[in-house]
């Protein structure tokens, strides 16, 4: 069966309550890079924040950040459009790529596209209630065109997450127009315990979400538990030639009492895909399963 | 096995090019609705159209045809809030039905809530382009704790529009909190053709529906096809114990050459039922199998 592809979520929005090893800075996120691409990660994929946490999508972040990244190893780069917390217009929130793009020192290797529109509340289990109840995670089909658009302009390689079906069948409708093309890379977003705005992270959930996998396109997909123990779904992912995305981002993995770090998660992943006959693919190999295009700087 | 509940969908925004058979003015629904009701419908849906067949969201409208629906029989109604065509905010939204609220003459049976958001931009397939690229259904978490807030208020019946699996986990979480209260109606919107916005109208898109249904509460599940023919999966929604919403705002039925009426598509599901085993629900059967509560009006 084909190598398989592990990305390293590494923090998401996650807080450092659940597991302190969550990454904030630039500098704590390019050791974790460097980190998980030696344990195996080909991809890693990072949101800006500040030393306290909170959201930071200025473009220097993400410049610093990809420029360190790159000089510790070849791990391809994966960032955020920024997802709800950044909730300006097409332009705007591709505006931290536009600036990446400009040296081949701080551009990313991905850009993502969550290929439709979803209520993305956040549940608190302790209290039973919402602690918010007016986010909608707004991509409307112009905003997707556009981030498409200039995905392909810079020779990026879109990164499609699918929440629920409609965003499937979106990027179907995509690959028919030509706006993205084949083999398009497809992040099946599950959601538990404190977001229901993904399917389930159960064997239903996913067994709901392939099936609609676009047929005459060739397709590579990848998943993902947004806020869910993805180790539950990992041997079924693996055994069906799916590919593994995952991290503190997500989840605040542990062994028992003990908090594991990101890379540890990866040596996890890695040890079991081999287990089962799969082998970690190496950045090269990722780029020539996905056919990556090559990078263009703007001159 | 349950008496299956048929609902007439009559005219959606659906136009006459493809079956002009399609009602508008009120006249016209209020005859359609009789029809449908004598034919083996228990509920009667439909959108407030003007006489070029414009979306006429105006309280008058709706107070006209609900009054005279209810003078042509006991068939339950159900009307729009507006879907996209009527992007206000959530008081303005549910406006129209507290107009109708005033007078048992016109007051609904059902107020529908889609339980999420999700962009619904129509295809065109002769073009093999989008025609729209701007339309995202918005239905936050708090608009729908309004709308379910209004409609317990007034003894209605809310009706579950579920797109996606996202929104049927949404519905879960509102049981959960007590916003909606068993048995929940819920509504699995398939769409296909020109609007791919739900799941497809195969039995793969229903299979991927019907195990999320929240399992700790009794739900009352019926099918939709959204511009496809639900006819294709009618036998299977009838042995699974689902009910049946069809009609000509959904999809321009036809005989051959000849243009079916909404009443002549409700006589072809009730005798694929009768056929299978299952008889018609009552109006009657109806409210007791929804367990619906007692409409109140204002003093």
């Amino acid at each position: 069966m084909d190598r398989i592809i592990i990305e390293a979520r590494v923090n998401e929005l996650a807080t450092r309550n659940g597991n302190p090893h969550v990454p904030f800075l630039p500098g704590e996120i390019i050791a974790d890079a460097k980190a998980c691409h030696d344990a195996g990660a080909a991809i890693v994929h990072y949101h800006g924040r500040g030393g306290d946490g909170a959201p930071d999508h200025s473009a220097e972040f993400y410049l610093e950040t990809n420029a360190g990244i790159r000089a510790g190893s070849d791990i391809l780069i994966h960032p955020t459009l920024g997802y709800v917390a950044n909730d300006a217009d097409a332009m705007g929130r591709f505006a931290a790529v536009e600036e990446m793009m400009k040296s081949a020192e701080t551009a990313p290797d991905f850009a993502p596209m969550d290929c439709g529109s979803v209520n993305v509340d956040w549940w608190n289990p302790e209290t039973g209630r919402y602690d918010t109840t007016d986010l909608i995670y707004k991509n409307s089909t112009g905003t997707l065109m556009h981030f498409a658009e200039r995905i392909a302009h810079h020779g990026l390689k879109p990164y499609l997450v699918s929440w629920n079906v409609s965003f499937t069948r979106q990027i179907e409708q995509f690959l028919k127009l030509g706006v993205l093309t084949a083999p398009a890379y497809i992040c099946f977003c599950l959601t538990d315990e404190i977001i229901f705005a993904g399917h389930p992270g159960t064997v239903a959930g996913l067994d709901a979400h392939t099936p609609f996998l676009p047929q005459d396109y060739r397709c590579v997909w990848t998943v993902v538990n947004y806020k869910g123990d993805l180790f539950q779904l990992t041997e079924k992912i693996i055994r069906e030639g799916g590919h593994i995305s995952i991290g503190l981002g997500d989840y605040a993995y542990r062994d028992g009492a003990r908090n594991l770090t990101n890379a540890e998660v990866i040596e996890r992943v890695v040890a079991q895909a081999r287990a089962l006959g799969r082998e970690p693919a190496s950045v090269a190999e990722t780029r020539q399963i996905l056919q990556m295009p090559a990078v263009r700087i703007a001159a």
